[in-house]
Parts: structure tokens; sequence; C-alpha cells
């Protein structure tokens, strides 16, 4: 394994402003698990590739990365006040248009795009070189306020846990989606500041085996105590006694407490119910979606066969043969114990209790 | 795909005793699904690695090209009825050390064994060629009596199904396993004789992917509506009420119907349970052991973690991550709605109705 500039943090950023060199250093995901690399980007040409190529992936870290992307594409302008404030314009218009359907994408280059404004607007005086230094500034507190919601999220689902409880999670929703910590994984690196033991059982997640590439990695990494199984053997595992609960993380709540996330998760919520095992869903505030009736409003995408008959490089499934591969499923409220926000820890009646939340 | 030698039958036989060439054709189920090739094997010790080495798989496959292989062992003997009876018996210690486990392979090794001694015995006078053609009669014999099973646990199988409806399998219980049709495969083909349609969902059936490479290719091959889906997606198929049944071969049957079969059975059949979906097995008798008292009397071998880690020739792991792989896993009685054999149909109380079947 290469270990590349491997400097501040004591833990595995996914995004990381390199303040000495003035640059974004990004972890290249797509080389995990078998290699730890950081790319160094220097333009936001660089860092519109990154997030492209699938470089940086988790909603949360891509809305960071562009943030810096931002302040890197207009840190060069020797111009008037105006001229800076049009060029982040346009920077944030270009940024967005890396992945057009990542919506905190759109949301933290809109918040940079109102900073700029605010800064360089008519309104303010800010020179042309601290509004610079000013926008960095609010990449940094993008970053920050998302390691401080994930650090909430991980409060809250800690309570859920105790010392020595087994639990199982599929999927990514980890560190290396987020700022730190991730959303479902949370509870399990606050665990281990805290000095709670638990035994995590990470589902390898078929096709595309985020769990395993990862989930695996990232707790491996942290030094977490954590066992990597195929989606198969959840039931086995369950029905050993070995897991007291289940954590995963969500792409949408609806307004019902219905849950989409990665396939498989419905699968696992059903096993779990089965067992007499809480199903907690963790995600920020910004997840849960009160224009959305229903889990059946959410459109599911079905990705390309290739995932399944050749994953892995080498065909495991004959040419030609039919091919079901939806990359989400759809998990009804009733079986969803408790919905684990900043904001703390949600039950049923979803429906009463998450508008609630936003009032 | 390079298709070889394929000639007699107009199905995909693993094991095919050519009668033109006096010689044992193979399908190499190693190469499967990119190759559909066959070995031409015209001695014993080219059966010995041929079993060894996997080429061949599936207990009664195994038990049939073992039996094939004591005459290709004993066919060049030219000396008098004792030396002949001598170098039957050396050819079957000699072939049951090809895969020391396999039950089905001592049984028809003990049955050609046995044909010899009757043959060739002081009570008999049958000649040495006589005896020789007696004894690839015998091993012939074998063949189409596993045939006739798995065509008999068909026949009550598709009892339970109806024209249109979705079943779900789960790893290999078919035809190349077998003589023909398999067991939890055998509905299917019968169905598609007689004009019935089912849709098939295959299961991938990590961590060795016998789902996609063979239940899979197999169905396909003779023309049978199959989906291929990851395990983690048979939730989110049952939920859209795709599937009507769900059927499975076993390794074993315990005396109080307890199933061990291939890991993750255990979980399609609690999921299964949750849908109000019925959950088969289907078996000849000699998988059911009425020495085994219940489930939690089965070994439950656990396999190397390189399957899960690099199981495709990629690394899709983190190096040194602690792994769960256990081979097979073990379903209580109360999730099985039946156990469907060449004798019938049996349905709890198991205990009761298994030792009848016996009786």
């Amino acid at each position: 394994m290469t270990v590349q500039n491997q400097e501040t943090a004591d833990w595995l950023q996914s995004v990381r402003w390199n303040s000495l060199e003035d640059r974004l250093d990004l972890l290249d995901q797509r080389l995990l698990p078998d290699e730890i690399l950081y790319l160094e980007l220097t333009t936001s040409e660089q860092v519109w590739d990154a997030i492209k190529q699938l470089a940086v992936r988790g909603a949360p870290a891509i809305g960071i990365a562009a943030a810096f992307g931002v302040y890197l594409g207009i840190r060069g302008v020797n111009g008037s006040r105006e001229e800076l404030l049009a060029e982040a314009g346009r920077q944030c218009d270009y940024l967005a248009t890396s992945r057009p359907t990542a919506v905190n994408l759109f949301w933290a280059l809109d918040r940079m795009r109102a900073r700029a404004e605010a800064l360089l607007g008519p309104d303010s005086d800010t020179s042309v070189e601290t509004a610079k230094e000013l926008l960095l500034d609010e990449a940094r507190a993008i970053q920050a306020e998302d390691e401080e919601t994930c650090r909430l999220i991980g409060e809250h689902a800690l309570e859920l846990f105790q010392d020595g409880m087994g639990v199982l999670t599929h999927c990514n929703a980890g560190g290396l989606a987020t700022a730190r910590y991730g959303t479902a994984l949370a509870p399990m690196y606050l665990a281990q500041e805290k000095g709670i033991a638990l035994k995590v059982f990470a589902d390898e997640t078929r096709p595309v085996l985020q769990g395993a590439r990862l989930t695996a990695f990232e707790l491996q990494q942290a030094g977490v105590d954590v066992t990597l199984i195929c989606d198969n053997m959840a039931g086995a595992v369950m029905a050993k006694g070995w897991v007291q609960a289940v954590i995963v993380g969500t792409d949408r709540v609806a307004a019902n407490g219905d849950v989409a996330n990665k396939i498989g998760t419905y699968s696992v919520a059903v096993l779990a119910k089965a067992h007499g095992i809480p199903f907690y869903v963790a995600c920020p505030m910004s997840t849960i979606d009160l224009g959305t009736p229903t889990g059946a409003d959410i459109p599911i995408e079905e990705r390309h066969e290739d995932e399944i008959t050749q994953g892995f490089g080498k065909r495991t499934a004959p040419a030609g043969v039919k091919v079901y591969n939806p990359a989400f499923d759809v998990t009804p409220n009733e079986y969803v114990t408790a919905i684990i926000t900043e904001k703390g820890v949600i039950r049923a009646p979803y429906a009463e209790n998450l508008k609630k939340l936003f009032e």
C-alpha cells in the first residue's frame, strides 16, 4: 500500500485543505482499498475533473471539495472587486456542471456564491485580497459545519448503543463521504474516542462493494473492530446473536419516514425486524425531504448490468443474461426503529415527528 | 464462447458417456460461463484429476463420473476374473481419494464395488469381457436413476407451481450438479417441457457466485426465462410482488426438518416468510439424514477469506481485514413450507413425516 503526503489529521480525511501549500489535497477514492493517494489540486479545473471522475464521492464530501474549488478558481484574480465577484459566479456555474445530480454540490456552491455577493456587492467594502481569504474561510466553514453535524449525529446515535454491542451496517455512510465521522459510521468513531467497544459487521454491498472497499477500509484504518461479510450472511450473523443493532445512512427520507438507501438496505431491515433487532437510519436534516410524501414517490435508478455480470474486471455471469440492477430500495417506515439527525433521535409516528423537527 | 464436441443430448450434460469413442466426456465447470468445453477422459487417473481439480462439481455428478472412472480403470485388464475383481477394488479405493468428503462419491463407488463382487465372485460365472460391459451398464444405471430421481422431484415440485409464477432460487441445485434436471431447478425444466411459463430469479450467491456462473448459465442455455440479481436484491424483488415461490436445494436435511444449504439460504427463507411466500426445499431422499437430530448438529465449514476479499482475481477489500465466511447456514424447520423428494411432498410436522418417509 502506498501512503503519500499523509500529514495533518490523525484520521483519514477525504477532503483536506493544505494551508502550507495553499492547495486542496483530495483522497483518490477510486484507488481504495489498494492505495491511499492524495491528489494535489491547485486549480478549479482539477477539482472539476476529480468530481467528474469520481475521485471524490459522498454528497457532503463533493460539496466541500467544490467549495474549495471556487477559492482555487478565484485566488489568481488581480482586478477589481467587480471582476472578482464575476469570476466567483463563473466558477460556481462551472463547478456545478461536474455532477449535475448532486444536490449537496449545488447547495455548497450557492452558499459560496451568496458569500461572494455579500462580500463584493455594493453594500460591502471588503478588499479583493480580504474577500479571497474570507471565501477560503467559507469553504473551511462548510467543512467544519459538516464535521459538527456528523459528530452530533454520532453523539445521538451512540446513546442507543452500549459497550460490547454488535452493530451491522450496509454500504458506506462513513467519514470518507463527509468531512469526518460520516453518518451511520459516526457512532463507531465516537465510541472509539470514548473507549466504548463496538463490534461492527460490514456488508460488502454488491454490486459496487462500497461496504468492502470503503466501510471495511476506513474502519480498519481507524482501528475499529470490523468484520466483513457478504450481504447474504447478514441473516446468519443475526441468527447467531452477534448483532444488537443495525445502522445505515440514507439518500432520502420521505415525509412519512420511508427511507431510500443503497439496494439491499430493505432486506437488512426485514431481517433485523425478524430477529427483534432495532434498525436505525442516520442522516443530516438536509436528507429529510418533506416534499416527498412517501417512499413510493422516490424514483429508483436502474444501473448497468455489467456491475453484476462483470463487476470485478472479470465476467462472472453468462453473456446476454437478463439482469435486474436497481441502485436503491425503499424501506417502509414500519421497519425503521428511529431516524437519527444532528437535532436528535426521531421515532414514529414519523409523519408527525419529522414535521415537528422542521418547525 | 467455445463449444466443442456438443453432440449427443439436446441439453447440457455435465457427465456424458461417449459410446462411439468409448470415453467419458466431462463438462469442465471451471470454465463456465465463459466456455463450454468437454474434457475427453479415457483413464481413471484423468477422472480422479477432474474430480480433484473441481472440473466436475455437484454430489450426484461426482458420483456418476467416478462410476464411469471405475470402468475406464478396469477395461484394459486382460486377465482372470479374479484379477479383474481385484483391479475393480483398487480402482474404487483409488477414486474414493479424489474428494474425501463427498458422500455421494463413496456411495457410487460402493455400488460399483458391490456389482463387481456379484459379477466376479465365486457365486457367478460371468466372463471377464461381459463383466466389463455390465460394470459400464452399472455406471449408466447410476446416471439414469439419478435422472429419474431428479425428474420425479421436478414433477412433485411442479404441482406446487402455476403458469406465470415468479420463482426465486439461491446457489445452484441444477442439472449441472446431477445427471439431468437438478433438484431445485428440476421444476423449471419440466415446466418448460410442458409449456408452463415460470419467471426465475437467480441470486448470484456470493462469495463463489454459483447462481451467476451456473444457475443463470444453465437456465439461459435451456431457454428458461431467468433474471440474475445480487443476493441483497431478493427482498426488493419480493416486495415488488414478483416472487410467488422460493425453491432451493440442500446439502443435508436433519431429522427435524432443519435444512443446511449454501450460505444465504437462511436470509432468503426469512425474507420469504416476511412476504408470505412459500419456501420449498428440493432434494433426493439420500440427502435426508435421520441420524442428525437437528440443524444444530450439522457442522458449518468456514472457508478462506480470499473468497470474499479477492474472489474475482482482484482485491475488493483491504488487506488484513477480518472476514466471516461460513460455507453454509441452517434454516430452521419453521421456515420450510415443504420438502420435495422423489417420493413426494413432505410437510410439517417434519420429525414425524420424514420418519414415515423411510418406513
